[in-house]
């Protein structure tokens, strides 16, 4: 067996930051060109502006007032996003250093909290750190995990909340500008988030390997502290923005648009700043959180399966750092990637936008299976083995690249289907606008229908992956093939985030009474975006699906089961009762959502009939009340959810054993992933087929 | 070991067929009853109608009149079912037929349509029937339980439009005469199918048994053919009669109810009699063609397994007619819980309907354990074995009784759960309704909400009843739970076929221009038919369930697979595919649905839109032309779902092996379970959220 590699261990230990480096210094610039677009008038920049020709000039509109208007709303929502957060945060960090206290007694009581060295679970020659100390580091790495991704969050919904403003006048000059901003202000959020998620990893493995030394299997063990922390506080972030958003928006839409026949956004909606705050905390930070952790999950979840493989047991650094290289050549990519968009070709027209963003996925596809290959060569010895269920299994290098390249590609078709799907620009969606015309029951069933066709390609594509890359490298297969679906994650979260950066932008541009024209232009951005929003949502289905198997069959070597017998009764009721598990949670989310949108109904209807001079513009609407219903509301009710997702598999673990729980997950993850992609298209696809009928 | 038991053979050959003739002579006597209610005025017995004190000569109307309407409209109805059956039946009989040359030459062609006698496949020690008889009877038993399902569809039909204009002129006389008629015919039905379908199994078995003789594992192999003709008749019974009802459901009222603000069912629709028409083919035929092909297959199911476990290899005849006698016990327990309906208690309110309806299932079900205990104990020997993937499993009597019980209170339970989200006495659906306040969007959210949440505890009930019935007794175990939960088959078929009878009678009493009390009224039934109508899904659902995990072990046990495994790639991304088939199925149905209902809108609009006189009820509508859409719709439209769910099993198993067919299977029954149930419980509380706004 050949075991060395071409790139040295220094090589890794140099490449890993350096990429990142690039990749935050790359964000950066990026920001910098974005803030190049100013918000005062005092600049010399914004003088500039006045040289190119405006459509609010040509209209007559005061400028200078348009300008303050704008940043002052930005400055609403960035205040409304802020506080919520940190609200969020508060409530979600009690319960995360309760859980990081459980982590630590549960893991520390393994050996009785005994503090000397013990016999290595799977190299029984070797002496191992005591578990008590892996006990302490891994509830490190957890905080580290939730840590990162409360920054994950944060960092995005700030940066999406100072590009806003920014979109809508850039609008004034054209479509094009003001798509570059919300792409640009996308890029400095999905490099940042790329970035920093594999520098934190990096720089806590090297930290604790000065403690664990040579036992690469209590390191790795502890790292996966990394992973869960990323993705319980994801989990939070996805269900609590979530709510908010959905409360807000529901809400806005149902007595503004409906009853009221004002315009979405209008400044005199009371639940307006509610619904604008809603796309920065739900679909910026809620889904830069939730990435960030199916990243760190299938980052960890490799990594763990390698150090009992050969990699680990052999001490070759290089072949055990192959998911973080992939994710560094990922950060490569996605920038020249990137580039395309910014400054090889430029989007002139509203066509041109879906185009642009769809050659995002072509070209960084593309390019990243090169970037694997190369990885896979470089950084792989030829032939391996892989801890497989108790044995070691022979792999070649070209057979884990197939594995990340498949992972890979099924991203790319479920990210072509959902756009199919949820695009006005074909026909499924145009076919549930003109349902419309029969009314809201018949937009219903196609809607839920186009949903549920939707799932049928995606299933496949994830299914495909799954068998080459389970036959190839059992459940490191798995796990890599996630990561090749995210190593493309920083143009993933750069398209995601210009969605709502567009919804934004629109709505800053009707609240600060800007012409329809500049509202058509950030309309066609938000299209797109809602397309966009839609793939990034696939993405985080399809890895999660395969970062959930991975870590199920991470699951089942450790509880030492071989198989998860279907045809025995416990394994059956768990599969079927695990199958239930996303109706019960969808359930309670849709419940929250629909009662905060009902309270939230109530109080934009009171404050429309008993403030006097509303509806006419002369008397301002009490904003705060509506954000502090959508706030109250999500903080309450994303506990019950979250409460089910993290104590179902301790009470079936302990009261059924594991069997059952194998069921319980094998069930919930197949029946989740079919909920999760409906549902997603379907809202995707009514959102669109809304802006088509409203064109 | 005791192997005898205390009721002989012969006894069983007694007991079987006349439990069967009196439910055929009790459901003719229900039929009588309802036929005392005359449709023309020369019968003595409607002169003495007029005795009673009628709302109609109250209010002065005609009386004469009415009842000539209401006899011309059920023969519109009645004879547009007919026709619709018909059409239906020549389509799928060419494809049954089809279907039945195929089962013909692959279980001919197994041994080279060998003439010859040959080894028996478990007990090697004797000498079976040649595979081409045996294929030449599962022929003929598969178009035997396709046959006996069309009847029992048809039947149910006719039956019910026979009941449902009686039940309008009943509701002349008092809610509580027109409960009774609507509730005798749906009892006709009830018994009628229970008592059929039990005895053309009883009978077919003793003719094949003539050519068998001692070879019981051939003689139920041949038989399993019933069940899969009557389950695959069901699947485009089920599937046809919904579309088409669907269809003419959202078009009549979207027209008429929504835009032309006329009431339901007016006879200025062009679509009432396309919808009313669709309530007995969907409702009524397909729902009885479904609930026998589960009672057909679960029978079979059990009797398969029993074949080749001691009661097959001792010859045990009247253990082997375990299952059989179940249904025979359940037969005369349904007619003394009928007689509480009809006799012991008389329904005078309106509150009265729903806890008369509910009683019925509490008192079938507490008798009917007593009738299982009793069955236990008189036709089974004390300790038996019981086939388990290849070995025999020692089973004791009072288990297989715990088996049938958990099946038998499950259903009890389903139907409870059901009543409780989909009636509009319970919270869930006034929340329902009441979230309509803030429109279409808020009453979307939280009915599918209530949808998914009323999952919950049906699936912990059947998760249950597969454990105890599992553990007891594996695949013979889950069969006779599936025939518990059916074995109260006929009162459950009787308060289900109620509902579409009461529709109707409202639907007729409409038309007929009767006065808003006697609607009132048959709305009263009709919103507790509503709810039975669900009930009776969870029923057709839950027993579904059993069943298919029945069949599933029959097919591993024959593929001779002694483990399905999760942890094979193979399994899993079966698993993965199966959990998706049903939302490819629904995305078939509902597109279908949603295409028939835009074609039966636009027609009715053009109707309304071309018709002079149509609106003020001057002209007539063009019934007949609603009733082609619906039927071509329906009839072309069934054929892509029917033929996903017939041939995934036969493509996956010929082209992936049945290691994955065993996950695809596994995956669609866990994931359909849960779809069915949600859907099937949104509708119900929509239904109903409806019915509460309009009272």
């Amino acid at each position: 067996m050949v075991t060395s590699t071409i790139l040295s261990d220094l090589g890794t230990e140099i490449l890993i930051p350096a990429c990142a480096l690039v990749g935050i210094l790359f964000s950066l610039l990026q920001w910098f060109l974005v803030s190049k677009v100013s918000l005062s008038l005092d600049k010399p920049d914004a003088k500039h502006a006045f040289t190119e020709s405006l459509i609010e000039e040509e209209e007559g509109v005061n400028d200078h007032n348009v300008v303050q208007k704008c940043a002052e709303i930005q400055n609403a929502i960035s205040e409304g996003a802020t506080s919520f957060l940190f609200t969020e945060y508060q409530y979600v960090g009690i319960f995360m250093i309760a859980f990081a206290v459980l982590i630590f007694v549960f893991l520390g009581s393994v050996e009785g909290f005994s503090t000397s060295y013990q016999q290595c679970t799977y190299d029984t020659t070797k002496m191992c750190k005591p578990a008590l100390f892996t006990a302490v580091f891994s509830t490190v790495s957890f905080i580290l995990g939730a840590i990162t991704s409360v920054i994950s969050g944060f960092l995005g919904m700030k940066i999406a909340t100072y590009a806003n403003a920014r979109t809508t006048l850039e609008a004034r000059k054209g479509v094009g500008k003001a798509f570059i901003v919300a792409f640009r202000s996308g890029a400095v959020m999905g490099f940042l988030l790329a970035a920093n998620g594999l520098l934190v990893l990096y720089i806590t493995i090297n930290v604790f390997k000065i403690y664990y030394g040579d036992d690469w299997e209590g390191l790795f063990e502890a790292i996966t502290g990394y992973g869960l922390g990323g993705s319980s506080m994801a989990l939070f972030g996805r269900v609590g923005g979530g709510i908010y958003t959905k409360a807000a928006d529901v809400g806005a839409d149902l007595v503004g648009k409906v009853e009221r026949n004002i315009p979405e956004d209008d400044p005199r909606n009371p639940a307006v700043i509610a619904d604008n705050v809603g796309d920065n905390v739900g679909d910026i930070a809620g889904m830069g959180s939730d990435l960030f952790g199916s990243y760190a999950e299938s980052s960890c979840a490799a990594l763990v399966v390698a150090s009992i493989s050969s990699f680990g047991n052999n001490h070759d650094f290089t072949a055990m750092m192959y998911p973080l290289l992939i994710s560094s050549v990922g950060i490569l990519v996605c920038l020249i990637t990137t580039l395309f968009a910014t400054d090889i070709f430029e989007v002139k027209t509203v066509k041109e936008i879906e185009p642009s963003l769809k050659n995002q996925l072509i070209i960084s596809t593309v390019l990243m299976t090169i970037g694997i290959a190369l990885v896979s060569w470089i950084a792989l010895p030829y032939s391996f083995t892989i801890f497989n269920f108790g044995v070691q299994k022979e792999v070649e290098n070209w057979q884990l690249f197939l594995c990340v390249g498949v992972g890979l590609w099924a991203g790319l078709i479920i990210g072509f289907v959902t756009e199919y799907y949820t695009s006005n620009a074909y026909s499924p969606v145009k076919d549930v606008a003109d349902s419309c015309r029969t009314g809201a029951a018949t937009n219903v069933i196609f809607g839920l229908a186009l949903g549920y066709k939707s799932v049928i390609i995606p299933i496949f594509a994830i299914a495909i992956s799954i068998f080459v890359s389970f036959s190839f490298a059992a459940m490191y297969g798995i796990a890599v093939a996630a990561l090749g679906m995210l190593s493309t994650i920083a143009t993933g979260l750069a398209i995601d985030a210009y969605g709502p950066i567009s919804d934004n932008a629109g709505g800053i541009a009707e609240m600060a009474g800007m012409s329809h024209r500049i509202r058509e232009r950030t309309d066609a951005l938000d299209a797109a975006g809602n397309t966009t929003a839609a793939i990034g949502k696939g993405f985080a289905i399809g890895s999660a699906a395969l970062v959930s198997l991975a870590l199920f069959g991470a699951f089942v070597s450790r509880a030492e089961i071989t198989t998860v017998d279907v045809l025995t009764p416990k394994v059956f009721i768990g599969l079927l009762v695990g199958a239930m598990l996303p109706y019960w949670f969808s359930a309670m989310t849709m419940k929250s959502v629909g009662k905060a949108a009902l309270s939230m109904v109530e109080e934009v209807r009171r404050q429309f009939n008993t403030i006097p001079g509303l509806m006419e513009g002369t008397a301002k609407p009490d904003y705060a009340t509506c954000v502090k219903i959508s706030t109250d509301a999500s903080i309450k009710e994303m506990i019950p959810p979250g409460a089910l997702v993290m104590l179902t598999p301790l009470i079936v673990g302990i009261f059924f054993g594991v069997e059952t729980l194998s069921g319980v997950l094998a069930g919930s993850l197949v029946s989740g992933v079919q909920i999760a992609i409906s549902a997603s298209n379907t809202g995707g696809a009514w959102d669109n087929a809304k802006k088509y009928i409203e064109v």
